[in-house]
């Protein structure tokens, strides 16, 4: 080791930026004597110099130029917390081409554009870490990587997106509708003013996009992810789900088969005895199951300043050692295999079907002939009457195809006897 | 990397080396890929070769000379899971100063010789890794040592015992009594006939010994570590900590404060909303509070052939990748510090108090009296009839210093209204 002194640059000081310098300064000593140097940020790239951060920051340390920290042969490691593809990419690119390892909490930018960064890390011998892309704090990329990696990894089911988490958590316990809930998370500041990157579940697609490629050795695209968002979720099906044993999450579920990679965000309704079944409010939990060590689970704080940059500030000591012993790579992509997306209508699952249909006789009948013929058994029926001449009727399947079941709501929701398909939700076991 | 193959040599074959030989064949093409070399196994060193292990080894794989493992040049590292003291450590020194890294899953070994093992691998130039010393097959010691690195660590709480976890989940579950508990355990094998090292709590406190050394990068000598098993607990103590909301574990706690680092294995009432609450069956997990990340847990397979060897051969691919490119010690012994262990007296807890008493006037007067004057103040009280003139009393107390409990109670034992002190557990927030 001929080095005894790592230098950072930052891109971007905002939540996880802020936690980055706090806890790279407030820690320092623990964590130098872990690395066996001295770690010195150096430069930060910020948008305005002159905004006050509530942090004693030394002169000098801010800039505005991209390239005081991209181009700076005096810097090793960039800490890459903009956020977004424009302009982190170019300026994450540019940093590894100028042979500076790469640390990045940027899950849209490690979703959409892995590979290239990958390459350019192996091209200029250095490394690309992102442990804090997914679940903020808890330890799952490397854990996947690393301590797993002897496995056959069979499935990865998560709970991660916090602030649907929340939501679905107050729905659940306090009978909140949505719109409730959402108002809810919004003033704590869990929700953005617009929401729909956590409703809609273009946050959690990411996330599960990197942990399905970590898992399966196969680069998984973001655009193959199937999704669906928690609006359509009431507060009457989880009361149903209750009944019937289920919690109902938004999950992140990724299964290899012979037919390919499965990979699908939707809510679903969760066995409450599913280890992922307590994991309530803004906490995060990955479990994954391979077939040396079974079922394991990872759980924690999926956001927020310090809990993400422990993440960072992890990877910067990882990256730090290899740097000084000069040996990149050690822990690199490991999607070497090309595996192909399974298409969503052969996946199979048990569901959840709640309709609004007419209170005479035959109503049943006629809806469970037309399930039969499409080759969907039932499993449970609650029947409830909501006015003098409407009933509720709540279904489960046992486990069907995907396809089969479209066919079968197709028809069903044609029937005169059948007002509204209220809701379908995937039951996973 | 001048090295494309990598020669892996066995001390034992018992369930976790069977294990290991299994998931390394099974998984050979995903294991080698990752780590960009072959790894063939060597040598095995066995007690009779002869024995049937119901796998297809290869003529001349197996040994009962364990020269032909630590002392041949053609094997690169030493996979050691002969259990116990006596000859791993003689074994596992002489590998080591052979320059060979050595992966090993032995608790006992770990906990008692760590430092030894560490220096001969710092002056010899290789590695030593145990992740399967700690919950078998569950990602800590790694996790610790580098996912939560940024972090200073406050506490560790683990259910890191399979065997007593299985036993009170059955107790809690079906109100099986103590031996009830053993004897299905046993009749499961998930306890041995001696079933001293579990049930005492000394398997964990092997355990806890080994995490809180990394925890806070201090060495946690074994005989430090405060130890209660769980034979006094009865089916009664768990339902009167149902009724008051809590479960009952076996749990090994570590805690740094300003005093020094607290580690302690014994029985514990925990709130039913902590995150290990739920943890049952032979299922293990660990919880670490970090003050960057707040709390994470890891949960999963303590024990068990496949789920162990995983932890192993994750090792392996560790130490190999380390050794292809020449640089031993990136991840080595943390224990930089040395911080004092905090007397047992001085920790403080909340405690549950079962009494048998006199049901007369005044009784619960005077033992209340008896705590007051001690500085221990009661949280809730209740209080059973069981004969016409004994009642039972359960008591919980606030936070109060150990030291203070133990001086009360032994006034109450001796008060003539006081039949039986029968049950003193703690109680964890």
């Amino acid at each position: 080791m001929s080095k005894s002194r790592i230098s950072i640059g930052m891109l971007g000081m905002g939540t996880v930026g802020r936690g980055v310098y706090r806890i790279l300064n407030e820690n320092r000593d623990g964590i130098e004597q872990k690395v066996g140097a001295s770690i010195e940020i150096k430069k930060i790239l910020v948008r305005d110099i002159t905004k006050d951060r509530g942090l004693d920051l030394e002169q000098g340390l801010l800039t505005t130029d991209a390239g005081d920290v991209i181009d700076n042969p005096a810097i090793d490691i960039v800490v890459e917390v903009l956020g977004g593809i424009k302009p982190a990419l170019d300026y994450s690119l540019k940093a590894l081409k100028h042979g500076k390892s790469l640390i990045t909490a940027n899950k849209d930018m490690v979703a959409a554009h892995g590979k290239e960064l990958f390459e350019a890390a192996e091209d200029n011998g250095c490394d690309v870490f992102f442990e804090a892309s997914v679940a903020g704090g808890i330890p799952i990329i490397r854990p996947l990587k690393e301590c797993l990696a002897a496995n056959r990894i069979s499935q990865v089911i998560g709970i991660i997106n916090g602030t649907t988490n929340y939501m679905l958590t107050r729905m659940s316990e306090e009978g909140l509708n949505f719109g409730e809930a959402l108002a809810q998370a919004q003033s704590l500041g869990y929700a953005e003013a617009d929401p729909t990157a956590d409703v809609e579940g273009y946050d959690a697609a990411r996330k599960l996009a990197i942990l399905a490629s970590i898992a399966f050795n196969t680069r998984v695209p973001l655009d193959q992810v199937y999704l669906e968002g928690i609006t359509r979720i009431t507060a009457e099906d989880i009361k149903y789900a209750a009944e019937l044993n289920y919690v109902v999450k938004l999950l992140g579920i990724a299964k290899e088969s012979e037919e390919g990679v499965e990979v699908r965000v939707h809510p679903a309704l969760l066995s409450k005895n599913h280890p992922l079944a307590t994991v309530n409010d803004v906490y995060n939990a990955i479990y994954v199951c391979g077939d040396a060590v079974g079922d394991v689970m990872f759980f924690g704080r999926g956001a927020g300043e310090l809990p993400t940059a422990s993440a960072v500030v992890a990877d910067v000591m990882s990256a730090a050692r290899y740097q000084l012993r000069n040996v990149p790579g050690i822990v690199s992509c490991t999607c070497f295999a090309e595996k192909p997306i399974k298409p969503m209508g052969l996946t199979s699952t048990k569901y959840y079907i709640r309709l609004n249909v007419a209170d005479k006789p035959g109503v049943l009948a006629s809806i469970a002939f037309v399930f039969g013929s499409n080759e969907v058994s039932l499993a449970s029926v609650i029947q409830k009457q909501i006015t003098g001449h409407a009933a509720e009727i709540v279904l489960v399947t046992h486990r069907v195809l995907e396809k089969n079941l479209q066919d079968a709501l197709k028809i069903i929701k044609d029937l005169s006897t059948v007002d509204e398909v209220s809701n379908v939700i995937r039951v996973e076991e």
